[in-house]
């Protein structure tokens, strides 16, 4: 009876969460873009981000096809279903759904946060924030549906897990192109207009003179909107099935409320964050303003998860797991903002090193970066051992589901970033005056901040997602009546330890060199366009779209080495040997977990150095200190928005592929 | 009979490694140190290295006698045994007594290589490789015979292996001092010299009016020579104590051959390696006789390794873990010069993006730097899993020893290096004219080539020295009766390995930051001399005195927390949980072999970049690539001479205080 009552509540939960976004959405399209040159600019944008993302579908489509066809064979000669070919298409329409949504909105948004603000600063934040709402709902919203969905469909099929693996896996695809993707495309557009435009030309950043100028902002689009959705979408729906795996596994039955429970936490978590964002309204301060959002939804969260976790479990251990995971992720939002905030003496000392040159501010900002891998390591150690002691491996799950509960509202703060830099840079390019300009440069700051406490929240849900699959796998194996060894004396296990730490580091030097090699081609022909049509003495105009089209061809081609890398190596160990492959999921996410933080946070403390001088520290604009923080800007680019993110998705993508394809590995035992 | 014979020969061959030692000295010391001028400059050097190496000597005397006393008190508690108080002050000393041996002919034969030059090319190699060779076999022959000595005197003591992980801690315990010290005292003195005399006055390196100039030269020889000395005692013997005592775990007697198999062998490595160091002569090409030297000894000790197996052990296995370790080395030396070397891609492509300016020289730097990973870790988990199918565990010990065995004359080819930097930097500042300047340089150019792969040889010797030590430590405590569950799916095991990979970047961090420090009170002081004295509009001259106190002084003070961190953390850690140290030491060995590579390489491919650009590519010196060459350069300093080269200690340092402290920790359980 319970059992009928407390299932729906999940599907409820995510039908309402489209609901709220469609009415999200329909606000901000009801504003007004303003002037001709502004809706011109915000078209320009659009269509540059909807030709990237229909471009990347193609190929993503070619990918998609051809996992399918894998999976249709592995599944005739071994025990995999059939049905995870379907359930790894849905996941990954459902993730390039969410993300074409929340890309769709957040393009059409940015003029109109601009027009906003002349009304009042506070209108403008509602209009940047509501897109960005758009994006968090429909990813909690869809991912809690399609997982609903298929565990419904298939509640009394053996392989259920495993069909579910497939969605999850669906959704880690798109994740890994839009991250990877999205990732290089926007550093190759912001590098190469920064280094022709500010540093050569001397131009300032949005200068609408600079040819890769829309390129920058269609960037921040594809990056960090529909980058960061697919990553957290994976993350999200991840979380809730490895949980309801591992319930399975540990021995309830499919309609447990254990195995139900997962969903529910992630309901809850829905309706806290739809309740929470109300809160986000200020005239003055909008940091204030999302950290009352985000706080409030955890508060609320917590008195729903505990109110459910009362009537529907048979003690409050599961909750406290779930609040560990809450926990943790909001210590390391805060140690991300201690570190890479410029009100904190991190990005200060950067700051001061670069009176000395650009070479002291970056060992300065390699230092910074390196030592803020402490707090949020120590916090998922912690936490995974407190989550463990209450409930075993499915605990540690269940921490997951308890990071992410709250991702309606965390991600409509990562994706307001995006909207309301661009609303910036809008408000320059347009013409639109000192004041507006300022006040949508209010905007951007706290999109800065926002955008890197988003970032250590995405590493860290990754980080302790990735866990929680490595448990489900070493179950799933051990169910399977395969004696494991994964003792570390076990050499095996040491070298899959080994590789598997290595290879965030391949990772992310073949994304970096991406950045490299693709923004070298973007300031040749900015340097060209500079030249041949005289753009800068006002004789020509700049050709936005062929640096659209070079971003777009970089990033594209780019991509595809690190994404084989990503899918074939796990299968490649998993068939010689189970036990190195724990290994290299191990090695895998200890080090891209503390990669991607030092990438991250070095990055975004050399971006705020640059805008605390900016903002007339230590000679400010133009001075030698300025110089060598625009240096270290630029060298932080790559780290905090291509490679350190992209890492989140192959640790994740790793596990979830060593899952789907065990049936197979179990073959050529 | 036969065990009567064998075990005089590894005593015997450090006998003569010391006198082969002696005639080199010998051989450096009669030659001529030039006029007036270059005897100044040599003497300031010296004086200024063998103060560094005094003060280091008071702060290392009082951490020996705190370390000596928590010994005497564990082993009046635990089965600790008391001798092991002695053999960590004994393997303290005979540390101290190989730096400071080849620290002072090092210090010594820089004037005189200089001026041998002025005979001939080839007189000039001779000195400056000789006074390398005498750091090598002081290193070898103090190491066996000190290993030996312990060996004999406890043959029947049953915790003979604890009496020797106390000698391993005590070399270790001076390592740290010397790397982490001497590799910030390098880099202050370095970069402070650089940035002011270089960026902002302009003026050459080794310019004499720079008054930073002889802190920097003295910096080179504490850096790497004593540094790079100490920590390869370390691994050596370290590799050897890890044999013994895995062979006596696994159930060999103490006497039986197998257990002093690992002292032939590196006695063989030493007859090896003073053969082929009569192999490094040539009157044109250093390179290439470096390289014969090196490969000559690697082929001469294979042939006598495989005749000592053959007649001392039941069949060749023992002989093939040893090979394996040997080749591993080998591949990791070669890749190392492909990514450092300015004949190859690599560092050519580091050269042509600095053409875009020093944003995009660093990006690619990082980029190539992570790459660079590859090769070598895949090696050595190639070589591990290899090693340990010939021999099991110890096998991979004996790979280690192995890689290890011709260090005699691989330590002389690293610390030839320094030797030609100071001889270069001398005939500048002696101004002995273009020919000699141009012959020293060449000699110069060779050693950075050969440091870059002394360095990689070093990390990856350390990886898998620590990897014997940790499964040294598991079988020690297996040994102990004690059940160890040190599967992956432990969530303690997992937590230790999460924690254990943070601290290679937060120790990274730490000394980054301390050559940041010290780097900016250098760049002030030199700032202050140049205006106060007048020194670049020839009135005054440079203080170098001072320039030598500040970095002595910031070098000792910042060392501390890096070595406290060290050393108390698995000892924090083994109190709580012996599976999390095992995971804690997994995971730091894993991520401090990939960032030391990572530091390491970058930094030589920047420093290499440069002189590719320096040497009239690309625009040659003065141009804008040029300029940002310079700043990859300086980033790269602290990263391969002082972040990355005291990784490997730490990895090292850490495994063995476990295995000393086991008692201690079998105690809390």
């Amino acid at each position: 009876m319970l059992d009928m009552d407390i299932s729906v509540i999940p599907p409820l939960a995510g039908v309402v969460a489209i609901i709220v976004a469609a009415y999200f959405a329909h606000f901000v399209l009801s504003k007004s873009a303003g002037n001709k040159r502004m809706k011109e600019l915000m078209d320009s944008i659009h269509r540059g981000a909807m030709t990237f993302l229909n471009e990347e579908y193609k190929i993503i489509s070619v990918f998609v096809v051809v996992v399918m066809a894998l999976l249709l064979v592995v599944s005739h000669y071994t025990d995999m279903p059939w049905q995870t070919a379907v359930s790894f298409l849905v996941g990954a329409i459902f993730s390039g759904l969410a993300g074409n949504i929340g890309m769709r909105i957040a393009t059409k948004s940015n003029a109109r946060a601009a027009e906003g603000v002349k009304k009042s600063f506070g209108y403008g934040l509602r209009i940047a924030f509501s897109s960005g709402a758009v994006m968090g709902l429909s990813v909690v919203g869809l991912g809690v549906i399609g997982v609903y969905i298929f565990y419904q469909a298939f509640i009394d099929n053996a392989s259920l897990s495993t069909i579910l693996f497939g969605f999850g896996f669906g959704a880690s695809s798109i994740a890994l192109f839009a991250r990877v993707g999205g990732g290089i495309y926007t550093k190759s557009a912001d590098v190469g207009a920064d280094i022709v435009g500010k540093v050569e030309a001397g131009i300032p950043e949005d200068d609408p003179r600079n040819p890769a100028v829309i390129a920058d902002n269609v960037g921040d689009n594809v990056g960090d909107v529909a980058g960061m959705g697919a990553d957290l979408f994976e993350s999200y729906v991840d979380s809730i099935i490895a949980s309801i795996a591992l319930a399975i596994l540990v021995g309830y039955s499919a309609t447990a409320p254990e195995t139900v429970y997962p969903l529910l936490i992630a309901a809850m978590g829905i309706f806290s964050s739809i309740i929470a964002l109300s809160f986000v309204r200020s005239e003055k301060n909008a940091y204030t303003a999302m950290r009352n959002g985000l706080f409030g939804s955890a508060i609320i969260f917590a008195v729903l998860a505990f109110i459910t976790t009362h009537y529907t479990m048979p003690n409050l251990d599961p909750f406290y797991a779930i609040l560990v995971g809450l926990v943790d992720g909001i210590i390391i939002g805060l140690a991300t903002e201690y570190f890479t905030s410029d009100q904190r003496l991190p990005v200060k000392k950067i700051a001061e090193a670069s009176t000395t040159g650009a070479a002291t501010e970056l060992i300065q900002g390699l230092s910074i970066g390196m030592m803020s891998v402490f707090i949020p390591i120590l916090a998922t150690a912690v936490a995974m051992i407190l989550a463990h002691n209450y409930y075993g491996v499915y605990g540690v799950a269940l921490a997951a589901v308890g990071m992410l509960s709250t991702l309606g509202i965390s991600l409509a703060t990562d994706c307001y970033g995006p909207v309301a830099d661009n609303a910036a840079g809008i408000s320059e390019m347009a013409e639109m005056g000192e004041d507006i300009r300022k006040k949508t440069e209010d905007l951007d700051a706290v999109g800065n901040t926002t955008a890197a406490m988003g970032k250590g929240f995405a590493i860290g849900s990754a980080a302790i997602t990735a866990l929680a699959l490595i448990f489900t796998f070493v179950k799933s194996v051990e169910k399977a009546g395969i004696s494991v060894n994964i003792s570390l004396i076990q050499p095996e296990v040491m070298a899959g330890l080994f590789i598997g730490a290595m290879l965030p580091f391949i990772f992310s030097a073949l994304t970096m060199g991406a950045v490299g090699r693709a923004a070298e081609k973007m300031v040749d022909e900015v340097r060209r366009q500079f030249k041949e049509l005289g753009i800068l003495k006002g004789k020509g105009k700049p050709d936005h779209e062929r640096c659209i089209k070079i971003a777009t061809k970089g990033a594209l081609r780019e991509m595809i080495l690190p994404v084989v890398i990503a899918v074939t190596t796990p299968l490649v160990v998993g068939i010689l040997s189970i036990d190195a492959l724990v290994g290299l999921l191990a090695g895998a996410t200890a080090s891209g977990f503390l990669l991607a933080i030092f990438l991250a946070n070095a990055g975004a403390a050399w971006d705020n150095a640059k805008k605390y001088i900016e903002s007339g520290n230590l000679g400010g604009k133009g001075s030698e200190a300025h110089k060598a923080a625009v240096v270290g800007d630029t060298v932080g680019d790559p780290c905090k928005d291509t490679s350190g993110p992209s890492l989140n998705i192959l640790i994740k993508l790793m596990s979830i592929v060593s899952l789907v394809f065990l049936p197979l590995f179990i073959k050529f035992l």
